[in-house]
């Protein structure tokens, strides 16, 4: 940690800086500048604690911190790659996954019909919402057992892996009934009970980063899984809110490079919410892959006019297909190639 | 409703849309502009179903929704301004409440000394947090019940009503037995079945906004407690997160008019979570109040520098009270008075 | 355009509105909804003028404008993608376009050196700037005419055709005399009498998004170019600021297919300035082509280490020369390829 | 400076940055910490150079400056307040300024109705636009000199003094001629031909904060002007570009008493292009002055519903001068007092 004291702080202040670091059981370094003095403090074993306490001393004008504040998840503490295995699908290894499937499980038929679709076209693993977080309480807000119900029968019929959306503690039993991969959503990226409960469960996790979440928020929430002994995590980017309103969110591919050098964990892209128009999805799903990503979470829908949530973002089973297509090549550009 | 077609939509493809909001059970408008058509519809009795059956149809480029998707918490079908009653005190009417104490509990001393020099300089509501949403799993969690009973024991003491974070459904009851007042978060701001299970509770609410939520965002959000039942919701603008890292975050005082002009429901503000510096909290909350705020929610700390958690946004106790005197001259150049 | 009454505004008001419309020439269309009327308007022949004239009576909520702001840039009224040609070089056309080269002209040598360094790679346009637009005046800022000199041999020497900033209506004569093609940075895309003296000078143009500007603003910034008569344009999308400090700005590839969508003008990105460190600059630059854009430009230093601006940012010569082996494959993946 | 080391870096390589920066002449203060050293750099005169060289060497993970980057425009260099006067009118001292005014000068009829009104409510100096920067190039762009010479005769009429916007270099002697105060607008903040030629003209200087610019973005332009000679500068928190869409821009009031602590030029606040709503100039403008703001500038318009341009944000004479009756009882609640 790095005190910077103000242009004009005294030598008596600078003297009680280091008096009070002293105090705190650790070493001041101070360190004369041209303009001000910085003083450095070394002998912590972690984070210094109270830094509000140099903070307030007269003549000092600000702390830096050195040290990431987040461990378990950083790969300077875990070099090798983690690779999360959901019903066997390895990701974050040479292979790029793609799950694809409908927003929401609106009925049996619409879900296998998709899943079929999807498995065919080559996805690995099916998604699909039973519990849906939506803005306004008088949207559909999802099926919640009976769609889990469903989706595990689509995983009987077509033998992909499902991952779906916990929203909360109370049901996250149930859901771990049923999935094989616990969706962590947006909105809860800092729930942290539900973290925590996550965390417990041990079963693999899909963290999506929060629409104002910095790369180190995101970091430091999956810090939270790690530190309850879930290391089966896999990060997914979004869309983050900005000023632009052309699109929904605006996409932070340069996420996904600098995911993968501060963390050992897999981060995929979801090009689908990010813009909440179809016609995006294929040049970013490409993007992404491109970029680095580990694989991709997709919507499809059967009859997207009709869907019941987001139809306008989900493709049609044939141009998921001619995507496929499209990232097999993309795939291979950058020396790898879809799994499944 | 309003759909919008693209420049060089056909008349096959006007006829098409048309045709689709006949069979959706509205009434087509279609009006020709100089560049491109516009087709209003009529008859709907709600937000329109399904607009992405229209969307989808070729030729068109975009729909656009007329009507506020919240209507609970509108000033259009709630007219007169709601008032608050917390513990005895109201929020809303024409007296300013300030809520003050510390950012966390932290021991019965502390709250204590805290409690009584926040009443002697003229609060009307105690603030403090016994579970704590932190962004790293390592900083300091809160001390859970014993923090709650310490605030009960402080508000026998001060006579003051106590407002205090509830995490989730599960400690909610908890909560509920030892608070005047239930506060959601930043961070949960969006977390829909904890909205729900607090509106359900009946009582009092202090709902910050999410540093990533428009004021849509938060009124919708708002919906879910009204939904429930509960009405008793206060709103709290505490800062965004934008571009610019001078401060934590920008304090959006906009935001107040605007949410008396959208909503009957009250609006306080924190200037101390926002900016995150005891330096920032004097001035701006001269200016919520000048800005129209129905109160404050101040952190103060009889010891800042050895605060566990926050204590470089925390006022000590005489600059409190030298705000409170400010405060008064301001609230009465826009003709309010302190509450209390 | 569309005028939106409040939800309590009475037949009178409404009455108002139409009569104010019909006073200003156009045909009013009330259209009654379940909350609140609409009104919209038809007759007009372009943008709907005074429509503060409308917002300003008694029960109207709001004016939402349909026809787009811009029209010459847009693909509605030229549907034909626009090819940019600079020194035989064609930008938009079916091959992908690699400008690179050193941020600053430092020196004959070090110009040189990455001129023939890159073409030896593949690159097809060198970059270089003369007159450097920095945030500090206590920066570098440029050598000028010298600059454009050593620029000049540059292309002599490299048969490189060249592309340099300029920065204001006085210098640009001089840049015309040297400069292939006339670079607006981002500061200055809202600069409009540099505007439009570019777009008096008919020389081609590279348009760089300014880093609060939303894609609608870039695009009517390129209307002032097209509107003086000059459509040899070439858009950029170089990075937006927002809330995540990660890194120096959020490369907005969505931005390259929305802009394919709504413009015929061609769409490169600056991988470099986005991110500001080299180590991004590789796979953000395949992700761009595979998002769809038509080219890249790219800082390139033959001794990063010692250069005078954003050496942090800069390949090496081998590393540029091993992503344009990555690029070429990428390119391929997409049914294109490198152009030289 | 602090050179900050990865977490496994080598002795070796912690030795060759000492190695470096003693070659640059500086002096290196190794400072080992629990999980990474950070090295000190003292000895420099000034910001170091070349900082790329110590980012480029193996095992350095971050450069963190601890110099502001500016320094003519910082209290730490000079600690009293800087009085700005305009035509006689001082803005920094203790008093408030009301700068008010139609947003274009559409008319000598017009400007002389709004001029005589606003005087009359105790506005001190007239603001008005003859150059208008305007995102589309079909929108009016000002009356140019004429409309200067309307100022001129309107300020001869009222004694008011004339702040009107600069947009170039080439009209600069002749906006001079009229005007007693130069206006350089959000978009051309990062101008740096026009910030460094309005400097030269020793002309009191209106320089409003780029609507992406950071506080420290808007002292670095200032810097450009006291770099130039002037220190005649008043500073314009005007609002922000931000991810809400509720109003045009988010006003930053943290701004005010940020800048207020980093810089001794004065800060004023434009409520009206902020908000883009002449509802909110009356409660943001009061909130202005109670966060410590020296003035104001502010929209007015004798007929808005036909302003040719931002007919929406302006102010009618009877609001604003209901307004400024309010304003004098919040100035005299933070012991100010309005000027004129």
């Amino acid at each position: 940690m790095l005190v910077v004291m103000e242009a004009h702080a005294t030598r008596e202040q600078i003297a009680q800086v280091c008096a009070e670091i002293t105090a705190m059981g650790y070493t001041p370094h101070p360190m004369p500048g041209p303009t001000r003095t910085a003083i450095g403090i070394t002998g912590n074993s972690g984070p210094v604690e109270q830094a509000a306490r140099l903070l307030r001393l007269p003549g000092v004008s600000e702390v830096i911190r050195v040290t990431a504040p987040y461990k378990l998840v950083s790969r300077e503490f875990h070099e090798a790659d983690t690779v999360v295995t959901v019903g066997g699908v390895p990701i974050g290894g040479p292979g790029v996954v793609v799950i694809a499937g409908p927003c929401t499980v609106e009925s049996r038929e619409q879900t296998f019909a998709v899943a079929h679709a999807v498995r065919a076209a080559g996805a690995a693993i099916l998604r699909g919402g039973a519990y849906k977080p939506r803005t306004s309480p008088y949207a559909f807000q999802g099926l919640g057992e009976a769609g889990l119900r469903i989706l595990a029968e689509a995983r009987e019929a077509t033998g992909l892996p499902v991952v779906t959306e916990v929203m909360d503690v109370e049901t996250l039993p149930l859901v771990c009934e049923y999935a094989d991969m616990l969706q962590i959503g947006a909105r809860n990226m800092q729930n942290y009970p539900l973290l925590r409960a996550v965390g417990r469960s041990g079963r693999p996790v899909l963290l999506k980063r929060g629409f104002a979440a910095t790369v180190k928020d995101l970091l430091l929430a999956a810090e939270y899984l790690l530190h309850e002994g879930n290391s089966q995590v896999v990060l997914c980017e979004r869309g983050i809110r900005t000023f632009d309103d052309t699109l929904r969110f605006t996409l932070d591919l340069g996420a996904v490079p600098m995911i993968r050098q501060l963390s050992h964990l897999p981060v995929i892209v979801d090009p689908s919410h990010a813009s909440g128009r179809w016609e995006q999805v294929q040049p970013m799903a490409r993007a992404a892959i491109a970029a680095g990503a580990d694989g991709l979470i997709v919507e499809v829908h059967d009859n997207p006019a009709y869907a019941v949530c987001d139809g306008q973002q989900s493709l049609v089973p044939e141009r998921f297909a001619a995507m496929m297509a499209q990232l097999r090549r993309v795939a291979e550009a950058v020396e790898r190639s879809l799994v499944g």
